[in-house]
């Protein structure tokens, strides 16, 4: 039997074409050629990491008379951010504050705040986003330019908060910080699967604890367009369910991002990816129509009518309008993955085509897309859009968000233009943190910039691209790994130790859901409506499973289903309730990498791998009379009983070893191979095994010949 | 070494004044009293069990199509509960309706609803409660005479959906249901500790889950006057710490209790239990202030001036403006707690009394109720207050609420008077969901009475008095525990059977969760605070240990504590995480009377009994380290001690008996002795060890001539 190994989950198919390109790119190679360096950890679990840090001798204790004041700037969000502050302090501390905010005396406050001057009225790139926070075991000051910086400070002071042997304390420490990119975002896809503003806005509290200061709306799509507009009430009349946010909840969530430090950057995708709009507005489109909303996922042909003059007009007014519902500065246009087959299908676009000399759909979509961005920029405002708006001619203030990689956004910073990378932050694929965390935007080709193209490159994006996610699960789709994002735009360049990192992420984790993200809670209540009435040992096992899985990688999901997916597909499967990056396999992994690193001499480590492998051999047995009963969980039984059969041939590697009893080179393919075939079987669930690689290591480990069974 | 044994927890303080003689009354004599009845137990995991089930063939499916539709009346909250009806659908199956409530054919729905006729515009004492539903594979059909039998039977029918082999469903089943009680309330004291709205709010879906029908909302106290008064407003100003509700607030409450068909009972607790009236309108009062918020627990000295005409110019006027606040029929004056010490110091109160004939305090405090029932009646109220306010010559249009007992309750009845029972459903006290589910307020003398007294028995209360909850951990006071109490408001009185009640109230805990309430989820979070940045296998030992301990009963918490406690101590605490009856060791004792009940023969029993024993025996030490870094850990650590202690010697006996190797009378003793010790210690956490019974009994069994070891 003869299975092809997964190195990286390069498996692709219509996700090539729809944002793929991506997925091998950065796969193995990178991977490899990432050392575990051997930079000192901090010790604290701040993240980002600051820029620079002093630890000091003691601690500062966080009673119930811990007060805070406020000098210098007093603009209302700072006020609103002391409430805040403090009830997320109540919250990691489960003690009330009487006198937080109520200290006359501002020298006696244990926190003391002072912000220099405002900040602009709405959020610029580039403003001075620094802090100084100094703590003693007398009292607390925290420094800033502007309130940005405060906010910034604000939120490292809360992740320094832990519990002693004393009570609660934060160190004596000296920090200060500043960000290593002006451009920290994140995108949230609210067309595919429409977000609930409450949704948003707890992913919001999230940007800000970590420092992120844009988020990115992609906000219509082939799936629904979800703004309300006065103009033309027809695109959310038509072309969202009646699943659209108003004008009002807009303005609101801008405020509350605001306040949060946070800036707004609407996307309105065009030409491509713009069914929805043509459901009530037919006559932008290049084919005939009807139009429905497209629910189903990929690229599909409808396309605006570049040769029109009408589209323009109309373009013309909903800019207008939205540029005036937006205030900040960038407008995004989005501009990806047109097919043209609706070009090519119209006589007259053809026919314009050769009186216009235009030679290929590329350039029609050129001459589109310069139409557009002339339209933003006679509404004050600056165009963003992916690689496809950059075209020979583009005026130089535009700025070019990559999903191709760093070389595409370095060839861009040579010709002069700005921009940003998302190329390995697309947090959608499933990929651990770490891979995310060693994608740099200033990696590869943009190593070699000159200082003034370096300056070009702005930071970066994540984007949470919302096929299989919903209210239930997106956090869990985006927190914590989008921590490790956060920190690569944040952080020096040299912070690389993914040791520390996940250590830091896993602590701001658990505050994260303090923030209101449910990332980790949402799993025992989606496991839970699977086991239905289960037993106690069902449940847990049930639990065990899902901690012990992860989604298929990259686009890889539902490639073979029986019956494509669309936006009304429930998600409430296994495969939406395990984790990306599962902690448990990673822990797990992790342990048998040190076990093996010590020739496999340390029998402790030994004895706790053991027990880990035992669960999960033993899993499946216990799950079965719950598969039997619970549709959801059956599901998954092909992926159950590939994980306790994968971890008995771990399990039977491990005793081998641990018993000096070699095995030979030809059960250790015949076992690989069978690895492999559990792994494709876990796959009919969409479902993976993440320990698999460390499975395979003790099973090589324990071959004759191998460094552990010569060591023992 | 001489120890106690604890059959009820029937210590006591300053706990007997403060509500106080519950406590032993319903001790152990009841609990033994109760023994399982056979009954049959219901398949339907559907709380309160509804008056008539009948299962038929099949089940309904609930798929993506699921569409519901109205008839008959159809007034605007039926139209908001239908919405909520979706939503909780959604989160039980993980689903979307998009033709949910868009059904435009009403007799192709797969849910149709008729509603005879409009319910009264404010709900009244009494009103038809009751429904059917019948639902057969080909749809469900749903009547009520008006909508609060709609609101009840849609619950039902939540409550009815599972998991199954082929996808979610509801069984084939006939309901004709109505309640037991009229009077089926909960009360919250948002004095001791404010309540935010949100929490409130949570609970009331709770309520109308579980089909209780009146909220008792305990507004004011010595700890805080938690309304906003407009003609008064130093009331809330002076006597809040600015925590109360605005007027608008209230109304909206109101309005969101009377989509859920509960009825708001407002109550001012007077003329003791004032202190906070007291801080801005000192002249109220018998003593001389001035007055401060009492933050302390129990019943203190400030007490209304009875003899003051001003007196009764206020409440006249503040009854008139909470009399329009409050649209129930029903205004409960408190009257319970007044231990006269003002009144005894005051010399012209004393001189009124003499001139008036008053004789004592009791007669002073007659005197004083008298006039504020008036004042209730003459703003078109019905008056509601506790044992107290029954004395000779008060009109029998009055309602008592009985803290005292049955009997008392009964004695009432028999002289005319409304009645609704709290006593035996404190659930501050920390009892188990079996103990209050045994007490009927048809218990005791009222068992005696004639049909037309029994008529007078209006239902029940339980009461959730707030000394030691927050918003945090006050729905773990609360559920899953309320809802056996429900159910005994609801059921007929034949629905006993605690086994079955038991099994449906953790189906029903789980569906609570969805609808927002904490009472599960508030545990790990809380758990997580205290471990702080521990290691995996740490927190897995405080997790055991949490779920394995119960905080001390009654009112023995603080007992001998060093500083007094006050609305203002953090409840950050093991005492303040763990359940106040904890399913594992239920489960855990369960397992052991059916072990015992098989003459100790169930191999398979021992087996997983003894996995409990050993990981409880084993956990101290896991969490020595963590104990060490964390003072909430370290704080539990004499109970964590007392719980492998207690274990270990359970353990020994278990493998005594298995073995065949039964212990000596004298080592018996010497066991029970040691394990009551261990109990004590634990009380030093302020923390109980539930499983002690079941560890007892092993131990029992395990010694000669004890019918196991004759057995084997």
């Amino acid at each position: 039997m003869s299975v092809p190994v997964f190195p990286g989950g390069c498996a692709m198919s219509r996700g090539l074409l729809s944002r793929g390109g991506v997925v091998c790119v950065l796969g193995s190679a990178l991977w490899g050629a990432m050392p575990m360096r051997a930079q000192t950890p901090s010790a604290l679990n701040v993240m980002p990491l600051p820029a620079k840090v002093q630890v000091g001798g003691g601690v500062m204790k966080i009673d119930t008379g811990f007060s805070m004041a406020f000098s210098g700037d007093r603009e209302a969000r700072l006020d609103r951010a002391a409430q805040r502050f403090v009830v997320q302090l109540e919250r990691e501390t489960g003690m009330t504050f009487p006198a937080a905010t109520a200290a006359k005396d501002a020298s006696k406050a244990t926190l003391l705040v002072t912000t220099d001057h405002e900040s602009k009225p709405v959020q610029e790139l580039g403003e001075d986003e620094s802090y100084t926070l100094d703590i003693t075991p007398a009292g607390a000051k925290l420094h800033a330019a502007n309130p940005l910086g405060t906010l910034h400070g604000l939120q490292t002071f809360l992740q320094l908060v832990s519990v002693t042997p004393d009570g609660f304390a934060v160190p004596a420490v000296s920090i200060q910080d500043q960000p290593r990119f002006p451009w920290r975002g994140m995108l949230i896809d609210s067309s595919r699967h429409f977000i609930p503003l409450e949704v948003i806005k707890r992913n919001i509290n999230g940007l800000e604890a970590v420092k992120m200061n844009v988020f990115h709306w992609h906000l219509s799509d082939n799936q629904g367009f979800r703004v309300e507009s006065h103009k033309f009430p027809k695109l959310q009349e038509n072309g969202s369910d009646g699943l659209y946010y108003t004008q009002e909840e807009i303005r609101d969530l801008i405020a509350y991002a605001h306040d949060r430090g946070v800036r707004v950057v609407p996307e309105f995708d065009m030409p491509g990816h713009s069914t929805a709009w043509f459901v009530g507005y037919p006559e932008l489109a290049s084919g005939k129509g009807p139009y429905q909303i497209d629910r189903r996922w990929g690229v599909f042909n409808p396309a605006m009518d570049p040769t029109n003059e009408r589209t323009y007009k109309f373009l013309n007014e909903l800019i207008g309008e939205m540029a005036k519902l937006f205030p900040d500065q960038f407008f995004h246009i989005g501009g990806d993955e047109v097919n043209g087959k609706e070009w090519d299908a119209n006589p007259n676009i053809q026919a314009f085509m050769a009186a216009h000399e235009i030679k290929n759909n590329q350039g029609l979509q050129a001459y589109f897309s310069q139409h557009v961005q002339d339209l933003v920029v006679k509404h004050g405002k600056t165009p963003v859009g992916w690689d496809e708006i950059l075209v020979p001619g583009v005026p130089k203030t535009i700025v070019i968000q990559s999903w191709r990689g760093a070389d595409s956004l370095a060839a861009a910073a040579k010709m002069g233009y700005r921009g940003i990378l998302s190329n390995g932050y697309y947090i959608d694929l499933g990929w651990s943190a770490e891979r995310h965390y060693a994608v740099d935007p200033m990696g590869g080709a943009a190593a070699n910039l000159t200082a003034e193209e370096k300056e070009r490159i702005l930071g970066g994006e994540s984007t949470m691209w919302s096929e299989y996610v919903d209210a239930e699960n997106i956090d869990s789709r985006i927190w914590p790994r989008n921590a490790a994002i956060a920190e690569r735009f944040w952080s020096p360049q040299s912070t690389t130790d993914s040791t520390s990192m996940y250590q830091r992420m896993e602590a701001e984790s658990e505050r994260l859901e303090w923030l209101g993200l449910t990332h980790r809670s949402f799993q025992r209540k989606m496991v839970q409506r699977m086991a239905g009435d289960a037993a106690p040992a069902e449940l847990s096992s049930l639990r065990t499973l899902t901690e012990a899985l992860e989604p298929v990688k990259d686009y890889t999901r539902e490639e073979n289903a029986a019956i494509e997916p669309t936006s009304q597909t429930p998600l409430n499967r296994v495969v939406d309730a395990v984790q990306p990056e599962s902690e448990t396999p990673r822990r797990f992994s992790a342990g048998v990498d040190q076990f093996l690193a010590g020739s496999c001499k340390d029998a402790a480590k030994a004895s706790e791998l053991r027990a880990q492998l035992a669960q999960w051999a033993g899993n499946d047995s216990r799950l079965q009379s719950l598969a039997q009963r619970s549709y959801l969980v059956k599901e998954a039984s092909p992926a159950s009983s590939a994980l306790s059969q994968a971890a008995e041939l771990a399990l039977n590697a491990l005793d081998r070893l641990m018993q000096g009893l070699p095995s030979t080179e030809d059960l250790k393919k015949q076992q690989i191979a069978t690895l492999n075939a559990l792994e494709l079987q876990a796959h009919k669930s969409q479902l993976t095994l993440p320990a698999r690689a460390a499975f395979q290591k003790l099973i090589e480990a324990a071959t004759s010949g191998s460094a552990c069974v010569n060591a023992r």
